[in-house]
């Protein structure tokens, strides 16, 4: 615990945080083109990659499996994908930019007037130059996406298109890593996994949650309270699949984050769980204030991420979101911008950070008992305070005299940094000082 | 209840409504000059031409009669009531206008001083052109109201003085309409029927009343799961004689409003009912929000209109009251200048309008239980989601996310329309897209 | 009651006053010279000169004496103690200032370098020519307390140095006053008395505690609803003698204020009971309120005075501290520049009175009940209201109806007066007047 304090305190900010941000880059530049998507290699591509650097488990649920109210599709394959004009000229290529094509394409070959294409053409006029990201899941289409000033300058004429996908049978993919901690109450961290070339949303918060697996795995199960566990899989249907498959075990997750754009540069987002006032929604803000980071805090909304998912009230578990700009408030947000040129390595580590500090939080977290509560103890004979009258006290001396005042089996330490304005970490000090005096159990 | 959001949003909108509103003026010009009192002819008069709009029912209470910790008093009749100064001439005269005699005004005639006379005068140096309104019920007295300018022209001499009342056994009567509903829990609309020549108090509430009670009788009870009870009677005393002939039906009040002041130009209060937070509370703060109506919310107080008895601590009824510029707070208040001219018969329809949206909220409010409540449901499948990913989300599609994510059994759609900033009337119409996809009950 | 309110009203207002306040300016004279310190001699001096106004009870707790977590230490005694400069002259000296010493100064007799004389010596460097106030109570020490300026004066030599104290078996002394009311439901109100020459910390909590007494005392015991029990003991310890003491005593005191701080020229400040919500917390802001002075109000923190004790977790007593300008935040805070130019009597009054509006509270906060709640009841036959209707309401007509119809038995006069925004002095003579009227009970 105290090794979390520290560890979080580091992170970023010393010569051996250099090397792990150049390795962080070197993960990038590898994960970016990979076309992730529901199905299909993408996804087990990126977990291969993760299992270079972690044990994580990849499993395969099969298609046509029922889950919840849903059934895993058939899977996704791309072999190419192109439109060539009038002339001959291939103008819009998968091979490109996997973009696009219209994630979930159904396969077609033929020659189409431009009228006829133009039905299957997805571009955004506002932002004419980038290529959005548009999908067809759950309905049977062929499209392409491109620029909308390459869409306005094609001529009528006859236009071969070329898709040449497949959807059969086959699995979704996703990927799972526990830390074990002392008990099996479970922080869940999250992140979807199904976003083609996009590097912010949701790169980052693959290499991020990569990355706090790391960490924590090499802190070592005997300094931590919780288990952790990650989660890399598909938007909306993997989570429902994770949900559906692990309904005995869902009862374990005391704590949860769903990590997304966590590397662009605007400032981080909380969005609170369903229940709004949990420890995770409560960490959250104290690790920020406590680290002197601003966070913006936002009332739960059942539309974002998975946390839609797992705060659906047959679950409602006590899930919240932090990242950075949310989903649709920047302006590179699901289209061709959102690169690698979005997302800084030093802003991952930072976001790394954050979530250790709110771990941390979590793991002080606790209802001491005060052993003493008539009166004051006296402290000076136990060394716990200054003997000398009249000085100012200090903080530690505070923290002390806080504990001790709060801990009537009814408040933990989260509810005496809220109460004392100390930092939790301070608090967290004060109460194993004092659990040693026997003065706190 | 589509109906009746139908029926709110048109009231006061079309041409239909043009002929309403000459209607109403008409009634409003028939009304006015009526002697209304606590008990008399003017209250039966007034509420035989609101019979025949509407069939309402008018009770007769005799004097003598308990009720409660009061009786009803004798009943008060005026023939004429004149004062004729030193010269012979009529110079306060009962016929001109009906505030000149001082409410409940015990027979007197004789001639007197103008000393003598002075100590049985009212009027008001604030407003010296208007004539004030003064009632003395329960002590007996004679007297008259009169513009300050004139009563200032007065010169000594002797004045004739005629107050041909009688104050002998009679009735207390008020008027009561139900426009009954699919349930016998009840919205009570009650209006004081007690004040003479006062355009804006309280002619303007009996009149609101009684198109409302129009509109939703014409509507038809299976558009409605609530009974509506409208109430004419005396102010306070007729309030506590409903309430004493009615204890046994009190319970079934589940919502009601005191309807007061609505034509004058200031814009709409809302008084909270004593219990605060009852359903009528919010859903008043709801219609107006949906509306875009500003309505400006006060605590309940013990003194108002007859709020003050329904809210009594024995009764304690969920019923607050719904006016424009509040009692005491506009210059014409309580003199002859609330006459027509302050009253429209547009603002007449606005209010009605407000108060049919309050209903429409009051209908729709149900708490619905999400029968899928594990993960989202898949919502394309039913035709109930659009099926292109990337594009941004409609307000009826976060409708339906909102009202399956709430629908835990513990939440109504007043309590979604709160948290999620969505109105009422989208949220019930996802409600009831989803019940018909079997997905909520 | 109606005595307390006249009491609380008049305090500090008229002639009989000035010579109240001429009185006090004697004590703070007698008084402010004399050595208190957690034991001995000053403790007992103070409480005799208090003894001539008031029959107060002097207690002796023998040193030894387990209480609490704690022991009652030696008992401290001066004869003398000074430091002779190198040339002979007594620089520091005891006699003329009881600062000068270290509190609980162990005896020492010597002649010592200026380098090992400096480790003994307590300055402030931000004062520099104020005598700082230091203890050492728990830690056996000798040392002297200086002015900076006279400090840095010193030159190197042979200093000889005379610290003639003992610390033996003796007592820990404090003083305690009890005016009996209609029930046992006790007032706390404690002062700690350990404090040497300094006058706002804490002779004015003495005086305005002794004060307070004396007039309750001479009001007498039928005027009072509660009783009031005064603690004039040393701080910290003191108290949690006290508690341990009384046990068993504890669960009486419904209320509690801890005096401090009370003749600075600074505004008052409330700092809650560790409760929050108390009576007492919600008394000292209505008091304030009705009587238009401005109260700064904090939450509770577990340091302070001796609300540290009370506000025990095991205690938990709904104790809250009235005070000027809290403890450390005025300059001349615990130096010899809190001297009796600090304080005025004027202002001892000013707080005395406030003391007693918070007790007029007290003792009027009742839950009534309506005996007629449904409906109002007619209380203009019962002269409780105008017969005229249509003039406005006074104020006391306003505080019956406000009693009315907020008495159901889960309010009290407290929760009418914060509802309302009338004054608890005006509730409780509504509420007499409707007891009087056989409609309240």
């Amino acid at each position: 615990m105290t090794q979390l304090w520290n560890l979080a305190e580091v992170a970023g900010r010393d010569r051996a945080e250099e090397a792990r941000q150049r390795e962080l880059d070197h993960l990038l530049e590898r994960l970016y083109p990979m076309c992730r998507s529901l199905t299909g290699e993408g996804v087990r591509e990126t977990l291969r990659v993760l299992q270079e650097k972690l044990p994580i488990e990849i499993k395969e649920v099969p298609s046509g499996t029922s889950v919840l109210d849903w059934e895993v599709p058939p899977e996704w394959r791309v072999r190419e994908a192109w439109i060539k004009d009038p002339s001959g000229n291939v103008i819009v290529d998968f091979c490109e930019h996997n973009l696009h094509l219209l994630g979930y394409s159904a396969p077609f070959s033929g020659t189409v007037s431009l009228t006829e294409l133009d039905d299957h053409l997805y571009s955004d006029p506002a932002r004419p130059s980038d290529i959005p990201y548009r999908t067809s899941y759950y309905a049977e289409r062929w499209g392409f996406c491109l620029a909308h000033d390459l869409r306005e300058r094609l001529t009528p004429g006859d236009y071969e298109v070329r898709v040449d996908t497949t959807l059969e049978p086959g699995a979704l993919t996703y990927g799972e890593f526990v830390v074990p901690g002392q008990t099996d109450r479970e922080v869940l961290v999250s992140s979807h996994v199904c976003h083609p070339s996009l590097a912010n949303d949701n790169l980052s918060g693959i290499v991020v949650a990569a990355e706090l697996a790391h960490r924590l795995h090499a802190l070592g199960s005997e300094h931590l309270r919780h288990s952790y566990r990650f989660l890399w899989a598909p938007g909306t249907l993997g989570a429902i699949t994770w949900l559906a498959l692990n309904r005995e075990r869902v009862g374990r997750i005391t704590h949860g984050l769903v990590a997304a754009n966590l590397g662009d540069p605007g400032g981080f987002h909380y969005k609170r769980s369903r229940q709004g006032e949990a420890a995770i929604d409560r960490a959250v803000v104290l690790a920020a204030r406590d680290s002197e980071v601003d966070v913006e805090i936002e009332d739960f909304v059942p539309f974002g991420y998975d946390e839609r998912q797992y705060c659906s009230p047959g679950f409602d578990l006590p899930v919240g979101s932090l990242t950075r700009t949310p989903w649709g408030r920047y302006p590179e947000y699901h289209t061709s911008a959102d690169d690698l040129s979005l997302v800084s390595s030093q802003r991952l580590l930072d976001s790394v950070q954050l979530y250790l500090r709110t771990f941390a939080v979590l793991e002080a977290d606790r209802q001491y008992r005060n052993l003493e509560p008539h009166g004051e103890p006296q402290l000076g004979r136990r060394g716990l305070y200054r003997t000398l009258g009249g000085e100012g006290a200090k903080e530690r001396e505070l923290a002390i005299l806080w504990v001790l005042n709060q801990s009537d089996g009814t408040r933990s330490l989260m509810d005496i940094a809220e109460r004392s304005g100390l930092s939790v970490a301070v608090l967290d000090e004060a109460a194993r000082a004092l659990v040693k005096a026997r003065l706190l159990e």
